[in-house]
């Protein structure tokens, strides 16, 4: 079935690689940032692409799954965690105000009801936090199409808004347990070699994590449907990133994927539509066990690793600056021939 | 002998890391930012530092040992992007202005005489390039002595002008030749571990200079004294870079060390006063082959490795907006108390 997505631009990638060799830099100098600059060539379909506005959208959600003890921090963080971002108090606030970007909270499945906070919050609860997930489906099919449609019309929203590089952050107690039983089934992996200490439990309780992942995988098959894998074992806000990224790739929009939630969430939106990924960065390696894997298995190599575990979006936001230097080094150094340079001999 | 230098402030240290504790994620989770903002606390001598105000000091030589066909480009080349610099199209410009930093070019010793190019470039030149590091000193004693005060004069300058966080960068066909004999002195390495491709030499070139550092060492012993080796082996842009680290250190001003050349500098400095790596912060992983030696060896991490290998302050450059990123989080995020979230269990 040929794919209904755009393709990113071969011959702006060729025209702005070829440019790179002209720049007053030994060749290959800038190393990642050539790369950097020649990827959203080809996004932009330029030879030199503009500077891209950032729009970033973090969905929250709760998770059933904390019934069985899987995080350090109690559920109604989630809920407390949206007050702070819409007062400006989290780590992504002042990453999006320090790079000028777009900032909104969907709430897509939050367990409470949350009161009103303000126009940058936006409720679209699917349902009040998913079902426990070692035990049975964590949503059904439709409630995942849902929160993926979700996702989609967040994307529409952010692209309206003028944005032309999309960050999808996460906040929801219990979600690393269900992005690394995501990543199991995807990547075919192990649990123990996927699950991780997440916000911080203990040795224990990775061991736990572990047994939960692996109860809930049993009631997969590498046949089974990714919507359905989707549903049994994921997350309301995984969903919606998901359905984020693959409204990004279809309006030809490239997305910034963050750490292990936005993969997990980026290797559903593979499954459904696999050429997705041409239109995902990765930003940074996170700490969290089995996040290299969950890259390798789409294409992607992280730019930075800053020992980062916290999700919302937040390793994305901080290699803002990096792209907006690759592309201005791109467009604004001089080339040889025009600053009278001598070339290599 | 006790050191002249000041040392950071262990109490800021100490209640910033406290600060990072009480702020609104899992206990580490922002990992290599936390560090960032506690280091810039003892810099500053206060729990919450400010932004700091970076300025780059670009020093510019050129060596006689690029006679022995050490480099892929021409000697002509220093001069040209010197040139460069002054008209705006270098790397290091284009990150100057996106980071509204303050930029000067110092010619410690071009071997051409430049015309005058604006008040942004410093004539300081000590002699018209080095003597040939192969077959003998590369410099005086005395022209050595100068050039690093020539970096101390330049530190000065830019930290009279508001500079709060100092960058040197370096200029100069043939000076990974010469920092590479440096780091072989100070690290105790072989040529073969430490020499590498430079702007881009072939395997030949490789083993070229590989031939020419062992001649050069072979005039020194480990009982050398520093200046001696400095002058024997090392470069004008080298030594002014080490006189610019030694400087802002003497005045309680940090410095973020860009890639190899800037490495062997800080060596140099660190053999002359050993504190002053207290004030010492290693931007990237270049590249070239030894580099991450001469970091172990100042008891440096490097904070990202974007695969440069350019120079010119190039790679300390880049990581502006994460330090800046570290300090506005560190400052601006609500405390766990503040906003009403809950704690871990």
């Amino acid at each position: 079935m040929p794919t209904s997505l755009p393709i990113p631009d071969h011959i702006a990638l060729l025209a702005a690689q070829a440019r790179q060799n002209r720049l007053t830099k030994p060749t290959g100098s800038l190393g990642m940032l050539e790369d950097i600059a020649c990827r959203f060539a080809a996004w932009q379909q330029r030879e030199i692409p503009q500077l891209p506005h950032a729009a970033i959208t973090v969905f929250a959600a709760d998770h059933g799954v904390t019934a069985e003890g899987v995080s350090a921090y109690p559920s109604a963080v989630t809920a407390e965690m949206v007050k702070n971002f819409a007062a400006g108090g989290a780590a992504i606030c002042v990453l999006a105000r320090q790079h000028n970007a777009r900032l909104e909270v969907v709430d897509v499945g939050v367990a409470s009801t949350l009161p009103p906070l303000g126009e940058h919050v936006v409720d679209a609860k699917v349902m009040t936090g998913t079902h426990n997930l070692a035990v049975q489906a964590a949503m059904s099919r439709e409630q995942a199409q849902d929160a993926l449609e979700a996702g989609r019309a967040a994307a529409r929203r952010a692209i309206d808004a003028g944005a032309t590089l999309l960050i999808a952050g996460d906040m929801g107690i219990g979600n690393t347990t269900a992005s690394a039983a995501l990543i199991c089934h995807f990547c075919a992996l192990p649990a123990a070699t996927v699950v991780g200490r997440g916000t911080g439990v203990d040795d224990a309780g990775v061991q736990l994590k572990a047994r939960v992942v692996e109860a809930a995988l049993a009631r997969l098959t590498q046949d089974t449907e990714s919507l359905t894998v989707l549903a049994e074992v994921g997350g309301l806000e995984i969903a919606a990133m998901a359905g984020f990224y693959l409204e990004g790739a279809r309006l030809g929009m490239p997305s910034l994927v963050d750490g292990f939630i936005a993969a997990a969430a980026a290797l559903v939106a593979q499954a459904l539509e696999p050429d997705c990924t041409l239109w995902l960065m990765a930003s940074h390696r996170s700490q969290e066990t089995g996040h290299l894997a969950a890259l390798a298995h789409l294409g992607l190599i992280p730019l930075v690793d800053f020992r980062l575990r916290l999700g919302e979006g937040s390793g994305a936001a901080l290699v803002l600056p990096l792209i907006a230097s690759a592309i201005l080094l791109h467009g604004e150094m001089a080339t040889f021939d025009s600053a009278g340079v001598s070339d290599k001999a």
